[in-house]
């Protein structure tokens, strides 16, 4: 807790960094206020981050932007304050090249993929893995690129297309084995190694990619041990303190998709009912505790 | 050593990674040749990557692009392969914000800097710290996008003109205060926690910028401990093993300005007449000896 | 007007082809329709455009980006449709380089200007020019990219900054003799070869640059023969219909700055109280009793 | 012919505007040179363009980019330079929109095309047509991102692509209905009002498009009186004055695809045997002599 003399004195026991307030940054800043903690609200649109600077004794990185996330984690922590999700964690899970490395590392199974680098590499990748596969860029939120391809023609398709981006983590590929479940999967959220809770996710509107931002449909899921170890070893894998953890179950065998850390809720609450802004506000209480 | 039974019998010692062969690809190739090693050339532009292929026990990684360096790396080092940089030098030294960071964690001076993730955040930042200032993006090479600003409205031409880029990273702003010894600089190497010289750099042909790319004429400088120590404690504090670092001189006082994780080398050699191959060569066949 | 026989019968009168309806649609909209026109509202977000229809007799194009109003004005026109402005005026006013060739041609005076269509040449333009003079791309609206460079230092880093750009029109650059007027320059309204008034546009906010859009103010401005001439010229130069012509005063004499061939006019109708979306209904009225 | 007196006396007969310097140019450059023609090399990446300097009577434009193709045409032609092509015909043959909005409008047939300028309404456009379709920017060389879409999950992901791109005219879509003769082509050749042959492109190295950019092979092909016609008819359509014309043949009928303002001609010239840099020089001589 702060001390009471010197420069310390106005320093708050939360700040909320964000850059658009969607409905779950409000539902946070409801719930922290609720436990009486002092809030500092940093909208990085207008605040210059410094490294001089430790406005509180821990931050919650919430900006919808993987990038500014990492950005804002990396400066905080440099300066001495503990944030959520720590830089490390963002970085990874914001990558998925990044994460699937260090789900490999932690022994953890994901459906097959390999990374090309650049044009030919991944027309080779196509050719070695057949059709149909998945094919996806290692950044990017919502199922942004990740495009369903069905044969070289498609896949040659996409490539050129990709190759015009200015941005170099746009021009790389995934290339993964389509995962027939690969229209439904579960997505399970964990905060400070425990399960809070895991939902489904089904494509609609005539896309394949679940994704709640598409207009995929959820409903609450069953967890058993099995699912719960998974996901609490991704979440270590990654590093990771409040993560989403996407499993595609494939012949009653559980892959690990991707992992998110700035994980969105809201339709995690309505399916659940669990109140995630509330147990993630008690869980920053009882850090500043210590 | 690989063993004669099995599927390790076809690993060779070392792979080289790279896209475009520079002069100091070519180089380390002989270098490596000269001492016996079995090679394996991997050019990314041509090979996917696997997380389940480990071609060699050690991977040079010296591709052009810091993006594709960091995934090369880590898609190696999960399959079990030793990275030289590690993916986390590569990624940490490839974005000044991260570095910068991870200075500011080891007690490392820089000039003072902060950070603007958006247009208004950058125009506070340049109305605080006052001009001239140096504006640059996270990401680049060379002196790329990096900005000497001299007024307000420089400032907010620059930052217009980044907003049209697709790079979240390019659109981010380090605002540093300028270092009036910014047009010279000193390029120290270090290789597995040793130093292995010095070069002065100065800036050439009407730039400010001292980079050999944008024709900055480079000197063998003198080492001295303190700069010994510094060089050291910022390799280590981004984890690097075959690093580059920048520094600054002013008043008498050393600022570390940028590190790199996949150094150059070519004038550092014509300047210091040290044979940084052949160096780096009889480093790797240490390593595979133990 | 229509016939009532044959396939013309469910033809409109006039066609509105937008894209984000701003207050000038709303408000032409509604001028249509207290006319009696039969209007047709095509939205191009949601519309293709096909060469075989011709559904009105007159098509208004008012999208905001002047390539969608060229493109419009093209499927349109080849389809037997008159529009306002004809795809070539669109064109040429939207693009500055067409524009001021048309102007020369014409024999009509603007600040004294080059193209360099790259980075070396741009650099030897701003040699010879000297500064501070104006640089700008061809494309774009509201003074966006339009840079008052002080010294060959900036023109460096403007010249940098764009040649990231992926399009070829932003990675071109008119240099421009800085005209100490340029802060506050004429509007003038054109239509169907008549004045219809003028407006003094003043740069506000601490920025130079006097659009609208920027916050600069306006007020009523007065007319006299010369500039009425200079006007009509212009317009007809570019064989525009309906359109805004940027005029700066220096030292008694006019220089054309930009056209604009989907002009806005909110400002100008608040400053002038001329009622603009009437006068434009009436004469598309008048066009259709032909 | 230049005067003797006067600031005539330096301007060159023919100005060759170029880029990057290809086979084409190079023998432009020897063919008029045998003629004993003045010529002026202008590159514009080093030489700005000023509105005031008419350095030839005659400009031949041949620059890779289109658009830069048709900022110097623009430019030397207000200064009162016979372009080659014009830049009216450079800017409507660099465009496919235009181009077919000319075409249309000279009752040239084509393959039936609807324009989308935006995500939803290219997808209408795809359900409405049905698969395979055609889609294509209207911008770019080579077939560059010219797609054939099976079907709508395909067409969503070349949508869905091209959303991220910078350029509006990226961003566009042309959907044409899939001529089933598109793996071949006709390319005639006009100058001046005449025909000056053609030949056959067939696509190869499992590409559909038949750019001889892209490995497409080339023969002689036969003219007939039909094709002739049909040629200078196109050409005239856009004014060209030396133009490549596509031409498909289906079920006995052509159909012009494309049309070219700044054709390449090494495969014409190896297919044919005809002189193409003599013949044009040769045009250009006697336009010097009116």
């Amino acid at each position: 807790m702060p001390s009471i003399f010197g420069s310390f004195v106005m320093r708050a026991d939360v700040e909320l960094v964000f850059d658009v307030p969607r409905l779950e940054e409000k539902l946070i800043i409801e719930a922290l206020r609720r436990l009486g903690l002092r809030l500092k609200l940093t909208n990085i649109k207008y605040s210059p981050l410094s490294w001089d600077e430790a406005p509180a004794q821990i931050s919650l990185i919430r900006t919808i932007s993987m990038l500014r996330a990492a950005y804002s984690a990396s400066v905080r922590e440099a300066a001495g304050v503990r944030t959520i999700n720590s830089s490390e964690a963002i970085l990874i899970s914001g990558d998925k090249i990044l994460a699937l490395s260090s789900l490999k590392r932690a022994g953890i199974r994901f459906p097959k993929s390999v990374v090309a680098l650049d044009e030919e590499a991944a027309e080779k990748a196509g050719e070695a893995m057949g059709f149909p596969l998945v094919d996806k860029p290692p950044i990017g939120s919502w199922g942004r690129l990740v495009t369903l391809v069905q044969d070289m023609r498609m896949l040659r398709s996409v490539i050129e297309h990709r190759q015009f981006y200015q941005s170099q983590a746009l021009r790389t590929h995934i290339l993964q084995r389509y995962v027939r479940a690969g229209n439904s999967d579960l997505r399970i959220l964990v905060l400070g190694g425990e399960v809070l809770g895991a939902i489904h996710r089904i494509a609609m509107n005539g896309d394949w990619r679940s994704n709640v931002a598409r207009g995929g449909v959820v409903k609450r899921a069953e967890l058993n041990p099995e699912l719960e170890e998974l996901a609490l070893k991704a979440s270590s894998a990654i590093r990771g303190e409040f993560i989403g953890i996407d499993v595609f179950e494939e012949n009653g065998e559980y892959l690990v998709n991707e992992v998110n850390g700035v994980p969105e809720f809201k339709g995690f609450m309505e399916a659940t009912g669990i109140d995630v802004p509330k147990i993630l506000a008690e869980y920053v209480k009882r850090l500043l505790r210590r």
